[in-house]
């Protein structure tokens, strides 16, 4: 007996709690694999001629460490009461929503919900969303949410000129729209050809438009009725888009009422932290005759196997309008973890509550006008809900800073006047220390009117579904979000094996910064110096992001992966152009890219040359050189993805690089299997120019359900002038544009959602360098494990030229075809199992992609591994004869409690159907609803609450 | 079309979350119950003799005006590092285990595991920390938690002293003990007639004790062998008890291995905040021969109707050793909660993880011991694990202010020494700022060996089962615990309508700031200016519950209900003893009474004379004036139940109390009833001179799945001197020890559970004075409601004067029996229906005692009145024949997907066997097991995690 201190670290995040596999799993792992060790797999794996040559070192922190220090950044941010409006509003999170939804991980770890069996909770809280805002807006068919309301604005403006039969190539806009809807719509209008004529509706012509956009409330507050303007715009057969606010329309006459054709805007005062810019949910509804031509999801209703009401994704023919190269649209990311919260704030506080809290609003900002106005002050609009501006002349600076000095931000208008919002937060103190700020120390008076004419009051009711007239006892409440999502499968029940998605665990210290007041609380055009922790962590995640992938510069304006490619290809033009090469258009896309690749070319106004595959799915080497040189100097750019989405490290891709540079080319690479690259290979390196990067796949941002996401993008020095600005940017953005810069943004915050940059950053600050390289290393090494598993039993396509697949591995089920078996077959029959389905049908039609990524261990890919296995096994029996396709438990599958329920007449026992293996058996998931029906659906569409008995409700 | 101005609050906490039933819900239900409004019901129910004349009448917050104020009071507590230790450490909660545990309802809001079929998984987790209690300590069998370290040392010696075979009437105390563990065993042994001899090992005289508690390591760091004293005492047949520390036992020589009979300790430092003084675990384990001695609760495993492995509560009845008039424990409440995190800690890090970082905490003493002692600095003990003392002599107080400058707390121990205890989260950063305190400059020693000798490293392993094995990947933990937790009922998906118990709403905004780090960090013993926040909420709640009770004073010490009864009960023993009236020792009992009573009086040196019930349930007033005059001047007090453990007001209680003051006895009112008072009734206005008040119940801490909980006492002036002190009090008691008071604390901190008074605090100042009252109106209203349903199916029993029970109602089931269907029956097949049963035989044997609360809505009442009716009808048709009570669904119960997977060979279809009414359809609750047999489980006694295959495993 003698002492040897034990060589463990407890506090190791990246080897203990993020990478799955322990050390001798992985040993055992390596065997089956047939390699000696990690490094020789990787050998093997990726090519040495692209490897990287210095590690990653940063030090690792552990997990209390990493909460100290975000403690010490959080206090860094100055938590003030921000009355600057512009689309962000204090706001009242209810405690139970944010402990139920926002810090609950089966709400956020789940994924977009494509699989409807397994996701009728979070589509149940969704259609609660569509319906709320078909509800409020007047309008009958709403989406499932956008990225932000600036990117929602552009989206009405393409489904406008998709819609409108008015010849006309231009979009009026309202000078009353906020100025970051202004410059987001002018970035995306501009390449697609569209002119934008900003002015005063009086000024607008609608013979001139194929649409116009007003917005109600305006920026300034000018609340007014745009029914004659609208009815114009019908005369010229242009379309009429409203952009507004949900609590002003509890009060205020809705934008359907007036005849508008779309309304949009942002739901986040609706419960959601302001978080210095995002996430928030944005919302889209329209008439009933447009529906097909909306963008983003739409969940709708339908049946099951057995006739049952089942919630899915309505339409997803026409899914995101990824239309590869006749795209106009490219909204892949929808923010459906806000949206169900902001979904809850109503079901929360129901109609009656909703008017109560816009009464509150909107009152106390007449006070505050009355106050003002009879000490004097010029106060305008005449007619406002919320917002109202104050001539304050020279003294604009004084009176800003007179409040900041009482805690409060008002916000800049030009030279001479200050805006002030109120807000659901404001209450009597806040308003006297408005007023004192001004000088005034008269109370404001207690009793007056509305500020706005009476016609003008909303004479529709709203929220009259069961659902949102619930008794709202939290007793109640907390035990709907209990049972919607226990009716969802989301990781914190077993790994998602999806391809192209690395779903990866979502830690919980990750998570926990992003509900701290310090974070949530700012203002996203706060004044700079109360927002120094927000930076610091930005500045530091951005320099990060650069080592790892090899970029001397990083945007994190783009909201999404798709918005970050299109970021990226418009910054190549602005490069190209900048040089006087604005006839580089031509953009080489391989066929096997992802959608998003051609359609975000084709938004930003290039030319996609499609380029051929190898039969071994690599890039066509011959077929890219050829099209390249006949680009020649119209060679804008090429967009490829590394590893390929085939999941292979292809060895040419230096040489692609290489004559696309030849060509005066610019090389964008796809973030989205960076996962397989951190620590090994760098973008930047290997002939990157520009990539993008999912912080939802590989940065550990969680899901939500559909979004949140973030795609921030890392260029080379040369191009990082050309990264997007911001009107309104407070702190120093990572790319050229230090000081505010109208042209170019694409979201409608500077730093986009930037309150989850935290959560990639506390990633990145835990794993350390090693730990990061290492996670790569693991994912790829469980894709070899499950590939090597699953040899024999199915077709791996695509191995590289050792025979190791990257972080993911294809399974070919085309062979199953004639025997009648089907990818959807086994997809819903691994729901029987437990586990969400990989990735169907892509990128090759008939196969499933499966992603483990590092974080699943062992015994759950085991578990996974068992599940594919037993269902080949099932596949035989069907290929052998044993029993026809349609009654075999693939066909009948999810099997659930109501199969059981029901007299069994299957030809198969009940064990088999219900306990295949892999499933739990105590803790056994059960999907709510039997395979449903899709087309069912699309035939009868209904998307907004169905008109049922009751909601969640008692068997009797 | 005008505008008026809606007239409801949004931000309405009591009546929109707290209260259940919405105003029209209680329309109707006003209507079935037979009166016009809540008035006339309260006028029926509450006799207007009693009820109280000065409305509560303060002003409630919204949600987020109480976390404002709650963050306002959190800045005002400094966040310090405490190295004090004296059983208190800092420990770093893990992320996953404070989201998903402490943060969750599933976990937080669930009820002591008595239905062991609807509590599989907490009890799961409560045996592994049994499992761990018992490997760590080396003793086989532990039990599942008491109150503190100090409650579990008396404990222990009441169980030395039933348990052994030695005619000595004294226990032995280890000077090396904590000043507040000798303080507490003081008190518990004073009235038991124990005698206490503090003093050195080497003092003890085997044979004039029946036991000996050792401290190990002592509260001054020393660790020695205790095997030789432990020897000499079981040669004298007396037993040896060994305070002991977790984490220590990771690296030290186990007291098992030393022959202890028993340990005890406290399991704080395995991840849970210090919180100011608790809630924490403290465990207790024993040699086999002992286990039925042992006070607590003791979780086993045993078999359900399939004959699979089922958990519950071993040895019931032994349970809580409330052996009434013959009790000598009366520990009914665990810290269920928290031994679930600490049992989850263990899982979390596993044995080599915790071996690595008790070995860190070590070898940093080691450094820092080093470091001072080559800076010529007298430290002591020789031999110890992460606690030395320093000599220091007049520099004491110097030194203490230098480390308090620098961050950091050190103990105060004698007039010139200062303590110094290490944790996991010291790191050389603390170390550094420890040594420049002193003044030394030099960095501590990189290198160095054990600080104790060899032979005192442990010999043996620890948590070798599986379940400590697994890996310990976030991903896997998080799904471990959600599996756990989805075997559970709690109130996040069911009203737990269960008699006494006050199962009513834990809002989230109450929650939220517990695991604040402003609230967590704080060290009980800390100075009392680092603490003011807490003396603030403290002091605030301490007022706030006078003015509701009607007393003058508060002790917030009792840190559970019993406990509250017991310092009550001293209070009222030294009150008599200080006027000279020490023997006054008769307490007069109803036969009614909660056994907790007599058992509480028993424990404080009481005689207990039982006082006959009247026929109707009432206390027999001529019996107690008798007994009361028999008692004469040695009438200590009498203890009775307002409203009647029956469910009434009685009419009498004013008379009660009269003769009671008459005789010169004291009344003490128990509390546990306060829900149908507070507003209506003070119990200190209606003759009360003590009451304990369950905050656990009335005040909405959540039961956590069997404590903590927090039983304060109220007390009039006469009595405020006389109420517990505590060593080392660091800010004023609310009772007349405004300073350290060495005598008579009956906890081991001076706010028993300090972190959790803060949702007591929370609610009072959400509910406001006019909610609070409301709260209690619709209790009754609520339980009358479902008297008035049930009425001509069940029989009501104890209806007051005017037909009306109070918030609870008493069903009799046993009109039943005859046709074979007993309680039990009831109570399962209401699991069917997703329902925890009511309070079983209690107060009535064969009844059901129904408490909704006012938190449940109209609703949900109805979904259990709609089970408890079609249970009626099932129970009818075995009275009438159609089927035997042994075939029936009602025996059956509860029906578990097993039964369906089987075949089906029931007398009743499956439909009626799984969804009878009330149950939920799609969202059903479903038990992981069948019917659990309890005689197996305690024939076949097993009490750490058995031996199986594996855990939470899948089907194959």
């Amino acid at each position: 007996m003698s002492f040897t201190p034990t060589d463990y670290n407890a506090y190791d995040f990246a080897n203990r709690r993020h990478i799955g596999p322990s050390p001798s799993e992985m040993e055992e792992m390596l065997r089956v694999v047939g390699v000696s060790s990690l490094d020789q797999l990787i050998e093997e794996t990726v090519p040495a001629s692209i490897r990287q040559e210095t590690p990653l070192d940063w030090a690792p922190l552990a997990e209390h460490e990493l909460l100290a220090r975000m403690r010490e950044v959080a206090a860094k941010n100055r938590v003030m009461t921000s009355l600057i409006g512009q689309g962000y509003y204090g706001t009242v999170t209810p405690p139970a929503i944010q402990r139920n939804i926002l810090e609950n991980p089966a709400w956020y770890t789940a994924y977009t919900p494509y699989q409807p069996e397994i996701a009728q909770g979070r589509l149940e809280a969704l259609l609660n969303y569509q319906t709320m805002v078909a509800d409020l807006t007047g309008l009958p068919v709403a989406n499932a949410s956008l990225l932000d309301e600036a990117t929602a604005a552009a989206e009405a403006m393409t489904m406008a000129e998709r819609a409108s039969k008015s010849k006309a190539r231009a979009f009026f806009v309202d000078a009353d729209c906020h100025p970051q809807t202004i410059s987001v719509i002018r970035t995306r209008a501009e390449p697609l050809g569209i002119e934008v004529i900003v002015g005063h509706p009086a000024q607008l012509v609608p013979e001139d438009v194929f649409g116009a956009l007003f917005q109600y409330p305006g920026t300034y507050g000018l609340v007014r009725d745009f029914t004659r303007d609208i009815a114009a715009l019908h005369e010229a057969k242009a379309l009429a888009v409203v952009a507004t606010d949900l609590l002003a329309l509890c009060l205020l006459k809705e934008p359907g009422a007036m005849g508008a054709d779309i309304a949009i805007g942002s739901s986040q005062r609706f419960g959601v932290p302001m978080g210095y810019g995002g996430p928030h949910a944005a919302f889209m509804s329209c008439k009933d005759d447009l529906k097909r031509s909306m963008p983003g999801r739409l969940v709708g209703v339908s049946v099951d196997a057995r006739g049952n009401k089942a919630y899915r994704l309505a339409l997803q023919t026409r899914e995101q309008h990824i239309r590869r190269e006749k795209a106009t649209s490219n909204v892949c990311t929808a923010q459906a973890l806000l949206a169900v919260m902001a979904s809850f704030y109503a079901v929360f506080h129901g109609p009656r509550g909703l008017r109560a809290i816009a009464e509150r609003v909107h009152l106390n900002t007449v006070r505050l006008a009355t106050a003002l106005k009879e000490a004097g002050a010029r106060v305008s609009p005449e007619a406002f809900f919320d917002t109202i501006t104050v001539e304050v002349g020279v003294g604009q600076a004084g009176i800003l800073a007179a409040a900041r000095h009482r805690g409060i931000n008002l916000r800049k208008v030009g030279r001479d006047r200050v805006g002030i919002s109120l807000d659901e937060t404001t209450d009597a103190g806040v308003i006297a220390r408005v007023l004192d700020a001004f000088g005034i120390h008269e109370p404001a008076p207690a009793k007056v009117g509305l500020g706005f004419p009476e016609p003008l009051l909303r004479e529709t009711g709203y929220l009259s579904h069961p659902v949102f007239q619930m008794n709202r006892a939290e007793s109640e409440m907390m035990r709907y979000m209990r049972r919607l999502s226990d009716r969802d499968l989301a990781l914190d029940r077993a790994m998602i094996p999806l391809g192209s998605c690395t779903m990866k665990l979502n830690a919980a210290a990750e998570m926990m910064p992003i509900t701290w007041p310090e974070f949530g609380t700012l203002h996203p055009f706060a004044p700079a110096d109360q927002a120094a922790g927000y930076h610091e962590a930005i500045g530091d995640l951005a320099q990060r992001l650069c080592r790892i992938t090899g970029y001397d510069a990083m945007s994190m304006q783009p909201n999404s992966g798709a918005q970050g490619e299109y970021a990226g290809l418009l910054t190549i033009l602005a490069y190209h152009r900048a040089r006087g090469d604005a006839e580089r258009t031509i953009c080489l896309i391989p066929v096997s890219a992802h959608g998003t690749n051609p359609a975000s070319a084709q938004m930003a106004g290039m030319k996609v040359v499609v380029v051929k595959s190898a039969p071994n799915g690599d890039v066509d080497l011959e077929d890219f050189r050829d099209k390249a040189a006949a680009a020649g100097d119209r060679l804008a750019a090429c967009m490829i993805t590394y590893p390929s989405t085939h999941g292979v490290f292809e060895e040419t891709v230096r040489e692609v690089c290489r004559i696309t540079h030849e060509h005066g080319g610019q090389v964008y690479i796809d973030g989205a299997n960076m996962n397989a690259m951190v620590g090994l290979v760098q973008p930047g390196a290997i002939g990157g120019d520009v990539s993008h990067l999912n912080l939802h796949k590989t940065f550990a941002i969680p899901h939500g359900g559909g979004g949140p996401g973030m795609g921030p993008i890392g260029v080379k020095a040369h191009l990082a002038p050309y990264l997007p600005g911001h009107p309104e940017v407070t702190g120093p953005l990572t790319g050229g544009h230090d000081e505010a810069a109208d042209e170019g943004p694409v979201s409608a915050a500077p730093y986009g959602s930037a309150s989850i940059l935290l959560i990639s950053w506390a990633y990145c600050l835990m794993m350390g360098g090693e730990g990061l390289t290492q996670a790569t290393r693991v994912a790829i090494l469980n894709a070899n494990y499950i590939a090597a598993r699953l040899r024999g039993a199915y077709k791996v396509l695509f191995m590289g030229n050792r025979g190791r697949v990257a972080h993911e591995c294809i399974l070919d089920t085309r062979p199953f075809a004639e025997a009648g078996v089907t990818v959807d077959d086994i997809a819903k029959r691994l729901i029987d199992n437990g586990f969400h389905a990989p990735t169907m049908s892509w990128p090759v039609p008939g196969t499933l992609m499966v992603e483990p990524t590092e974080s699943e261990t062992k015994a759950e890919i085991d578990r996974f591994v068992a599940a594919l296995l037993a269902i080949r096994e099932e596949i035989r029996a069907v290929e052998e004869g044993e029993i026809a396709a349609a009654d075999s438990p693939l066909r009948h599958a999810p099997h659930t409690v109501e199969d059981l329920v029901a007299d069994w007449d299957r030809k198969y026992p009940r064990e088999q159907g219900c306990f295949p293996p892999g499933s739990f058996r105590v803790d056994k998931y059960w999907p709510p609803v039997g395979r449903v029906d899709n087309a069912w659906g699309d035939r009868n569409l209904v998307c907004t609450c169905p008109p049922v008995e009751s909601y969640s409700i008692a068997a009797q």
